[in-house]
């Protein structure tokens, strides 16, 4: 094995003391000025500051993986293979659902309306006729169409806020001042926590400044876990909001109890459940109530498993909002 | 400190039962054959088959950083910062110099002619008018037509062949394809080896098959280092070519001892030395003879420091062809 746990009986909950000793020792996020008033302009335009009813829900979607930096002046990390696609495709369905969306994503992952092009839609896309025009090829017409257009839209109407993260810090700082934000807006807020979020770090301190050198030995690393931040974004940073995360595994025969402890442990509203192989055909909506599985619509051409999925969850963030109000 | 380096007593050089046992235990490349016709076709469309003369010198551009899995079913791997800037800008200069290229990248970095691109340019640079017309963005007009039309020039006229790679085994694998069908070709052949290349990583066999646990202790990972292929490259896979190598230190103290290293250890021809925060201003070309500071012309605008140091590799790879049919 490349890789083991260590003591099962260490802390199962996270404390305060580690929170704090997390964000303490994470380099301060570099345009933490330019992210609040982003936000604060977004919410603004959006009429949310006092939101309430259909028209004023509001989600957080997170995206793509995290890297965990293994150097200071980082010339190696630790990333994770999320392609991002869905989270792209969900905000896809919010939007058409009627919702505002913060897109909290991974650079240079999925985009929302860009899922249907190719790898290098740039280079693979256009075709130079002469000095002042340019052609897109055509089997790609329709989605290079949809992607310029669909997306300019949303982004011109202010109904979607794209903000990049790259680092564990980044993510989580950036989380940090989402929820906080959206805390006024009480159950309308929703979190679909769909980001890869890496389960093990090197705290900043203890990191080797200088690149690593490759000696002529095997090199030995220890990562410590990074604190479960769900729980302090149900309980302190957003406590009304409405959340679900994910549980992503490649051995099915865990997966479900995996979905269920997370979902008592960090006091999920929901938990999807999903196998790497079989994830954009089939996932396990786990709440505390039951476990409904969402199936893709095979039947029809282009259909994903996010539109059923959205459904499903948008119907269930209104039972919440109306419980929260009455 | 995060990391550490095991017994500095072991074994420097790297034995061929090492290199045998790092690509037997690699996965397979999937692609092998798609790659050795595609190889074949670019070389025959090129007479590269026989080829002697400045018409047909021909370079490998290797660019971008290898992964390194840590699960078979990988969701977690390590990866580098490298953009990949380096290896997309030298490839034009080498064009330019009428050099044949094949460049061997990582999926998703930097593409020559796309450098002074925005980050998303499929989404930034075009604006969509009406059902029929797509228009680029002003500011962003020049860039894209020499995006476009530049690299679309190069690829139909064959003279640039892209291949992309992601893990250090698909690389290595690669490279050794190339190497070995431009072996051929003797001193025409350069290699030009500016891919951050892994130092450590995780035996297929020892891999953990599944997705790593996070419980609730600390992770502890043992990496062994990669045999280091250059050596093997220039004994066995492409003896006659000219070969170039990169060092990348971010501490300068220790960068020119560890070129000069580099340069006797594995017999490269050249050792391109450069520091992380400096190194889109000035390298160091390191030779047994000399080491010359090579610095982008600061006085013109868009000048990039690729410019004079292919300029360089360029005489000095002549001057081998020259002494090596003499």
């Amino acid at each position: 094995m490349a890789a083991k746990n260590g003591s099962e009986a260490a802390e199962e909950h996270t404390s305060s003391a580690e929170i704090r000793s997390f964000f303490d020792s994470a380099p301060p996020l570099k345009n933490s000025l330019e992210i609040t008033d982003k936000l604060k302009e977004f919410l603004d335009k959006n009429s949310l500051s006092a939101g309430d009813g259909r028209a004023n829900r509001i989600v957080c979607v997170t995206s793509g993986g995290t890297t965990v930096p293994l150097e200071q002046r980082c010339v190696r990390y630790i990333d994770n293979f999320a392609s991002g696609h869905r989270g792209a495709a969900s905000t896809e369905y919010f939007l058409k659902a009627g919702y505002v969306v913060i897109f909290l994503y991974r650079r240079g992952t999925c985009q929302p309306y860009c899922r249907s092009l190719p790898a290098d839609p740039f280079l693979e896309c256009f075709e130079f006729i002469d000095e002042s025009h340019i052609k897109v090829r055509e089997p790609h017409s329709e989605a290079v169409k949809m992607a310029i257009s669909d997306h300019q839209n949303v982004v011109e109407k202010g109904q979607l806020l794209k903000l990049p993260f790259t680092t564990i810090f980044e993510y989580l700082q950036m989380l940090q001042m989402v929820a906080t934000s959206l805390r006024g807006l009480g159950p309308h807020a929703m979190f679909y926590l769909a980001a890869a979020v890496s389960d093990f770090y090197v705290p900043w301190k203890s990191m080797a400044e200088h690149k690593i050198q490759s000696g002529s030995g095997p090199l030995d690393m220890s990562l410590v876990q990074v604190p479960k931040m769900l729980a302090v974004l149900r309980k302190e940073w957003a406590p009304f909001a409405y959340c679900i995360s994910f549980k992503l595994e490649t051995d099915k025969n865990i997966l479900l109890k995996k979905a269920d402890m997370a979902l008592s442990k960090y006091k999920m509203h929901v938990v999807v459940a999903n196998e790497l192989s079989t994830r954009n055909e089939e996932v396990v909506v786990v709440t505390g109530d039951e476990k409904v599985s969402v199936c893709r619509d095979k039947t029809q051409v282009g259909c994903d498993v996010e539109d059923p999925l959205i459904k499903l969850l948008v119907e269930k963030h209104a039972i919440h909002i109306v419980d929260s109000c009455s």
